[in-house]
């Protein structure tokens, strides 16, 4: 198994990685200073799959455990699904020593936490993310939310885990599409940090689609490590955080205007990173054979890259100036200036934008 | 005009105690960092009273103003009031630079800081408390939160003001009732803290009922002081900040038990502080005679002192254990030693519990 530490003063927490390791889940909490109760927050599929032995690991190792289960779901990750699990909590009686664990993906994880951040003014909780974008992304770094009908994420906190126990095991039972959607937030972390990463991804494609334990806890590991390391800088994102958007400003407005159902985060955020790398390019920051490669490695991992037909680009402007990465109706963008670094720029012309979009556009 | 510094780290803040000073807000504001948006949450009774000057004062200085105007009461200090709120700035394109200013009472404050909290992951916020217990308690030391028909309080979040703003000419146009409602906090401080406070109060009774701005300036800020340097020390309530729940833990049982409707929040911590303090008697640890100076001065503020006629004592037990103050089943108490001294106590018997009730249940 392997660890990482996620360093925020008195709020550090541990990443650990293995396989096959949720059973040992009940084990590793002996140490930390729950009460006995414990909440798993989960959807169906998930909880049919993995819920029986957490909850049997937690049960061997003297906690009392209830189960909670939301529908599958995007649209489901609202303040009205909140709502249900605050029911629960208080009628199995939890208090503030009781904590919670979010079995599942990002919604799973992102509503799970934003319950755990303000049920009695904050309790504890535990990240189980069973897709490879969670396991990369949303379940490190104290990001919780819920959707408003006006836009994605717009209600949350930032409340960091007490642990992030990642399995790769999980993934086999990953569609292939939502495993490929996790692959993009990989990408992301080589273009935005580590050429290193990026030129394993073009290197190693084989391996990694083959679910190659040693490979895919490679690159799990990387991202982690450099997730952690970017929130041990700027926890609130006031700054360096930032970076991690990139791909996510163009990526939300696309989820925005295709109402979270037709495009998954990480093929959205595929298209965004494109288009983002293509502004760079009209901006004069990198080169076309880089927008290029880019284009090349998505593609190689069958993951789109052109914006889908029928959006109503105006909309999808509009849409972005909401985006919390808006500040006074600016749009802020990070823009890669070679692979494995870039920089924030908040007065890209709106006729580059545009020329970017364009340039994606499926035929 | 009277400043006092909640010292926090970069969570800092400073509260403003004046007469008539909502109209210089605006520009005491010029100098933090917010952008030009700005909310202000209220209700319809205290922003007609209050409204214009404020944001007229908030104009002046440059900012622009949304009215958020919700229903009076405890009532609405639910979910359903926060999802309007939320919805009102996201149609106004509020950022994450905008801020929220809560102009009233508790309700108010809680609910505005528990949105500020959530909204983006969280925006700045500003207290305009106009209630005798909003200055003396609530505004201050960053608690917010929506009750849940569960329990109250039950949703919420630690999130600190940038600014507390107490206006003591607010206190002309409160009912009596609400202002000794507020006494009721003031007392607490008294006896957990500050024997000088006590008897200032049991001195000054005549001043302080007719409004006198000294004695009020006096109190008011004598209560701020003690309530930032609990919260100073202990920000979250791991422990020294659980002496400001003295009363409470049998007040909110009564406000649960009379479904928050007769029984004024100062009103039930009055009653409070007197079962508790015959704990404390019951217990060896205060004289007979304690209780009854106590009780003295509850009463001649006008505040009862008995439990109203007809609570179901098993299910007023049975909420108090749902409490947020109650850690795995166990009723925490503040007892007092002494005046202005008080000691956490775990393990009060329920046999001296229902004695104490006994004690003062109205005949």
């Amino acid at each position: 198994m392997e660890k990482i530490r996620v360093e925020l003063g008195d709020r550090s927490y541990t990443i650990a990685i293995g396989s096959s390791i949720i059973r040992n889940l009940g084990q590793s909490l002996e140490r930390f200073d729950f009460g006995r109760k414990i909440g798993v927050i989960s959807n169906p599929t998930v909880f049919h799959l993995y819920g029986r032995p957490l909850t049997e690991s937690l049960v061997q190792s003297g906690f009392e455990c209830i189960e909670i289960i939301l529908p599958d779901g995007e649209e489901y990750k609202n303040l009205s699904s909140a709502e249900k699990i605050y029911e629960a909590l208080l009628s199995a009686k939890f208090d503030r020593k009781s904590a919670i664990i979010a079995l599942g993906g990002g919604v799973i994880g992102d509503i799970a936490g934003f319950v755990a951040s303000t049920y009695m003014r904050g309790i504890d909780f535990v990240q189980v993310p069973t897709t490879l974008l969670a396991q990369v992304d949303s379940s490190v770094g104290g990001k919780t939310g819920v959707n408003h009908i006006l836009g994605k994420n717009m209600i949350g906190t930032f409340w960091q885990p007490r642990l992030v126990w990642v399995d790769i095991a999980t993934l086999h039972t990953l569609s292939r599409r939502d495993f490929l959607s996790g692959i993009a937030e990989i990408v992301k972390y080589g273009i935005i940090w580590d050429r290193d990463l990026f030129e394993f991804l073009e290197r190693e494609r084989e391996f990694i689609l083959s679910l190659n334990p040693d490979d895919l806890t490679h690159i799990i590991r990387r991202s982690c490590e450099i997730k952690a390391d970017v929130v041990s800088r700027d926890e609130r994102e006031t700054g360096l955080r930032a970076i991690l958007n990139f791909g996510h400003t163009i990526g939300h407005a696309i989820e925005t205007a295709t109402g979270y159902a037709s495009v998954l985060h990480g093929e959205a955020i595929a298209i965004g990173m494109l288009v983002e790398s293509q502004i760079a390019h009209l901006l004069g920051s990198i080169d076309a054979d880089v927008v290029r490669r880019f284009r090349n490695l998505i593609n190689a991992y069958g993951l789109p890259s052109g914006i889908p037909a029928g959006l109503d680009i105006p909309l999808f402007l509009e849409s972005m100036k909401l985006d919390k990465k808006a500040v006074s109706g600016m749009l802020r963008f990070v823009l890669p200036d070679r692979i494995g670094s870039v920089s924030l720029c908040d007065n890209v012309p709106e006729a580059v934008i545009r020329q970017a979009v364009d340039h994606f556009l499926s035929a």
